[in-house]
């Protein structure tokens, strides 16, 4: 039966997208987050959206590096990913809070979290309208690799349980990207 | 092991977040397509976001109307969510060519899509610009509801495998929402 979703929880119906840890470094420091709100926007060239809330340390970083990177995590990281969405990074380097380690990128400043399924390396595409008023980020996608265990011509292939995308709703509550079908 | 994605495929690495229904009206005329690219924005007024190809029919009904409804299919709905993502609607009416069925909505001119799990009906806050160059429409949440035996208390629960929310890939290929799990 239909029933009416208060509007301030209406996000939730939309919220599970895969949740990704964005990540970003400036002038030595680096931060990782999770974010339940990133998707594509375009193909060629490729570009990204993720919305970067105005209280965030990693705002500040992605705002003077104009890079940032969506690792995208699995089940087995999912504690991690919980710790790296919950406390601020100003106070406290995140990637020690976590246990989630850092390692070089290919083509941005900013750290890769290790482990994580894949990989969008990003360089901002300005639009100051959109970062002020919606605290929204585009990104242009400038190296991307995944794990080929579970991503390999052009589609993932999830098998292990605990290597599968998560889609988070709220209060620590995940998804587990589900079983595959085609309707072709 | 890390391997190289080809940039024109890097989408498919964010790409599964839950499919939507875009349904529209304008003139008399109503259409509904499928969309991967859809995601929350902001919490208080809830705004979403979506991507609608200057291409597409629907595009000409949401620009005139400023209205739109994201519905959320189910995958017993899959085969007629790849039916509307693959046609256009301008020479038939993608409601005939999917089976789909459009029914009265409460707070917008567009027809909600029967059957789906949830219902977002959205009232487009212009943006000129991002609506131009990014094909990006903003729209303000006016009213929400969900199908009680699915999403309640502001959550999902999805027991039945066909009443579970989708998430597209390419190629008639999809995921269907997985396990649910907490790591609190």
């Amino acid at each position: 039966m239909l029933a009416d979703v208060e509007l301030a929880k209406a996000y939730r119906l939309l919220n599970h997208g895969p949740t990704v840890l964005v990540s970003s470094a400036a002038g030595g420091r680096q931060n990782v987050m999770a974010a339940a709100w990133a998707m594509p926007l375009d193909f060629d060239p490729p570009k990204v959206l993720v919305v970067i809330d105005k209280s965030t340390y990693s705002r500040e970083l992605i705002e003077v590096s104009g890079e940032f990177i969506l690792n995208i995590p699995c089940r087995a990281q999912a504690g991690q990913v919980l710790s790296a969405g919950s406390d601020s990074g100003r106070e406290r380097n995140k990637f020690s809070v976590s246990g989630l380690q850092p390692q070089p990128a290919q083509r941005v400043g900013a750290p890769r979290v290790a482990d994580c399924l894949a990989y969008l390396e990003c360089k901002v595409v300005p639009e100051p309208h959109n970062q002020q008023r919606y605290d929204l980020f585009i990104g242009e996608v400038v190296a991307a690799q995944a794990d080929d265990g579970v991503f390999r011509d052009g589609r993932w292939h999830f098998s292990d349980d605990v290597r599968r995308s998560l889609h988070y709703i709220a209060g620590g509550a995940f998804f587990a990207t589900g079983e595959a079908f085609s309707v072709v």
